[in-house]
């Protein structure tokens, strides 16, 4: 399979290519608005794993191209990026393209950060409103910490949740969480479900500001 | 420390009773707008206690009269009884009184469970506007399942996430939840920040709705 981590070059998209690169055998690409970028990082994530006898490769290209030959697209940008990044790639993606969303919109005031939810009801759900109608839209990977993800020395156990309504597309989205070391997939449901799995992210954080030596926290469901 | 459970005669106020009685020194009551019930209930914690070799005497009364007695009050109503409950006991409770709310306002669709967020931000902060303006109001044990609670055979390992404004008030909570054997207290900062905790419970519903074999779920941060 090969995934597309549109906004790879950064945030959670670097842990996923990475992870995905070093623990499965599917293709990684790196898109990015800027292809120079793309490439950039693409060659910086290779000699990472490079340094760790993962010999691979992972090329890096424009959002738009890198979602042209992709079977999946992740949409690794921050929220307010994400409907201008699926209207970028929007006539290179099918029915056949699975899209995944695991952006969470946050705000903060003197208490800490909150769920910014979308008046579409969540990110997730936004982006399904924003994508070509015959391209399914999963949302998962919201409540894993970026640094965390791009350490390859850290190891863990966390679950990340999938939502979808295509039951096809979730199990892959799904099959592709489990293919990263010591994540379990667990099915949410539909993208209905998405909003209390989004505000989980800024309660993490909440939690690693007001906890001695908790940070980078993930989730773990028993 | 004297800890009444208003509502304490079913659900997460029956768990709470049991395993503070069980693995605390703190005296437990129970409360219940009917107190008859209270009684009946708080006979029966009792019983199942002694079956397991832990001789404690807890006392059931009216709301009213249970809040009056003690330290700590958890309002283990149902969040559409929490504005009554708190009515009935405003006498009874004063700057000296903690007042804890677990309570989750939820509603259900095709899709599952979803948090019924209040106008007022949270539950949480829903009791703190109906509370007299000088009881701390700290929210505590959301994420809990009542069935693994009260179910004295059930050992586990989670986390509780407690927000409060008052920092005595919400180091007495946390306390108080970390008395509980396997129950560990973090600090989720202030009761503006108690949505998203508040959002997690009828998330825990839906992934056990949508995987076989997890059910009655807690979380864990690491």
């Amino acid at each position: 399979m090969r995934i597309a981590l549109c906004g790879g070059t950064g945030d959670i998209g670097e842990g996923l290519a990475l992870r995905w690169a070093r623990d499965s055998p599917h293709e990684v690409i790196i898109g990015s608005r800027d292809p120079e970028r793309a490439r950039t990082k693409a060659a910086e994530y290779e000699e990472e794993l490079a340094s760790r006898g993962v010999e691979v490769s992972i090329n890096g290209f424009a959002n738009e191209m890198a979602a042209d030959r992709a079977d999946v697209v992740v949409l690794s940008v921050p929220a307010y990026h994400l409907a201008d990044t699926i209207e970028a790639i929007a006539d290179r993606i099918d029915s056949d393209t699975t899209l995944v969303s695991p952006a969470v919109g946050m705000k903060r005031d003197d208490a800490g950060f909150h769920y910014n939810r979308p008046s579409g009801g969540s990110v997730v759900e936004l982006a399904a409103n924003a994508a070509p109608d015959d391209v399914p839209v999963i949302g998962a990977f919201h409540n894993l910490a970026a640094g965390t993800l791009a350490n390859l020395d850290v190891t863990f156990e966390l679950d990340t949740i999938v939502l979808g309504d295509d039951a096809d597309a979730k199990g892959i989205v799904m099959s592709l969480a489990a293919d990263i070391d010591g994540l379990r997939a667990l099915d949410g449901g539909g993208i209905a479900n998405a909003a209390e799995v989004e505000g989980i992210t800024p309660l993490l954080i909440n939690i690693a500001m007001n906890n001695e030596e908790l940070h980078d926290l993930g989730v773990v469901f028993r």
